[in-house]
């Protein structure tokens, strides 16, 4: 199933690409994200190719919903996560893809159909960049860390005040860059990335690449992901230290 | 003078490569901006470029001050402008480059080291984005308009409310792509850009490519950029029609 992850994101490259940085018509759909006709292609062309290989495989996608939620594997699509990087013309923007087993992601992929930059995690496996292994980083203090998070607005509640009590322990902080952030925290670069009220297809297929280059994923509370398709906050950290130092931050006194 | 501005761009991408993704220590300067070997290694050999080419010409860069003020001709450095995107691994940053003829910027060069995008604005010439002359958007609602900031964080008293008021007003806002953005702002792929509280050497070499391909920029108020080397607030808009636009969503009651 690796296989058929692989040529997916190898068959939507060129449909994106063609997309990047042209005119395209967007739509606002009902959570106020936008949408483009890449966005659309990419999922159908992805859709297409699982239920020619499995055709008995869920899937789960962004653009097109549900599709037999019961199956033992499901397949979870984000064909475009950073739209808005993607109509601006930024490269802080890749497909993502899960395939989870009975409800717990063990495969995920991030791929930047631009540059060619692609990570897969495995469960059990060493997270790959390229064909390269990678790891996070071993920062443990705050204060060393960087911390990202797509988008600071897309905080409500006490979310925004928690997640700037974390981000002034910091080294610094950088927002708007959505899965690649998750990428670049495999890659040892970013050690902290904060999100709050993301779904299942943002955040699922960057668990199995996290896990495998020895990161942590939680919500704010220190709690595992709960089953769901929306997840209210996720934290995840390069290592346990530096995990616990950014609960502690963005603990509710 | 362009041979010179393309030949030092070509000179420190490979440097700059070399350190791009890998461990390197971080020092913190006065100003608390971040700064590498590789900032120091680049703006150091462009220095030696200038001074080899034109000895009578002035520099003034961000890691190496001033030299020579009072000439004619005066080059701006920023070796990397974007050191936060560059330290964590994101590709939202690049070298800039402007050369000033008694004061006033006629040349303005961006290029990004790792994928290859230059972009080179110079007074009375169409913007190239490599050899291709560009254009900013004609979007003039700011209902459709995308926003980017390099860091809202960064600004300060009344510059925060007034930079939210804006980016309600807008399609979307986003962040943390320093000159990258004015780069896509000129592709016409961002139509608004604000900054508080930047410096020479981060705004001027953008002038010339925002001019030359139709946009505009003034400060918060809609005024000319002041001489000196601080500017409290910029604004940056791909026509005469948005930037009214914005200006009104800016203004203090």
């Amino acid at each position: 199933m690796t296989e058929l992850a692989l040529s997916m994101a190898d068959a939507v490259r060129p449909l994106i690409a063609q997309h990047f940085r042209k005119r395209l018509t967007i739509e606002t759909k009902d959570d106020a994200s936008p949408v483009t006709i890449a966005d659309r292609e990419a999922e159908a062309l992805m859709r297409a190719m699982i239920a020619d290989a499995f055709p008995d495989h869920g899937i789960r996608g962004e653009e097109f919903g549900l599709h037999q939620a019961d199956a033992e594997w499901v397949w979870v699509l984000d064909p475009i996560d950073g739209t808005k990087s993607f109509i601006s013309g930024s490269l802080a923007f890749g497909t993502q893809i899960a395939l989870l087993y009975r409800g717990r992601p063990v495969l995920g992929l991030i791929d930047q159909p631009i540059t060619g930059e692609r990570w897969l995690g495995r469960t059990g496996l060493p997270t790959l960049f390229g064909t390269q292994p990678i790891r996070c980083s071993s920062v443990e203090n705050l204060a060393d860390a960087v911390l990202y998070t797509s988008a600071r607005d897309h905080f409500d509640g006490t979310q925004a005040p928690r997640y700037d009590r974390l981000a002034c322990s910091t080294r610094f902080n950088r927002s708007s860059h959505d899965c690649y952030a998750a990428g670049l925290l495999a890659l040892g670069l970013v050690d902290i990335l904060a999100e709050a009220n993301v779904y299942d297809y943002d955040i699922l297929p960057q668990a199995p690449i996290i896990l495998g280059a020895g990161g942590i994923i939680t919500d704010w509370a220190g709690l595992p992901l709960p089953d769901g398709r929306v997840f209210d906050t996720v934290l995840i950290s390069a290592n346990a230290v530096l995990h616990r130092a950014a609960l502690a931050a963005l603990k509710i006194d």
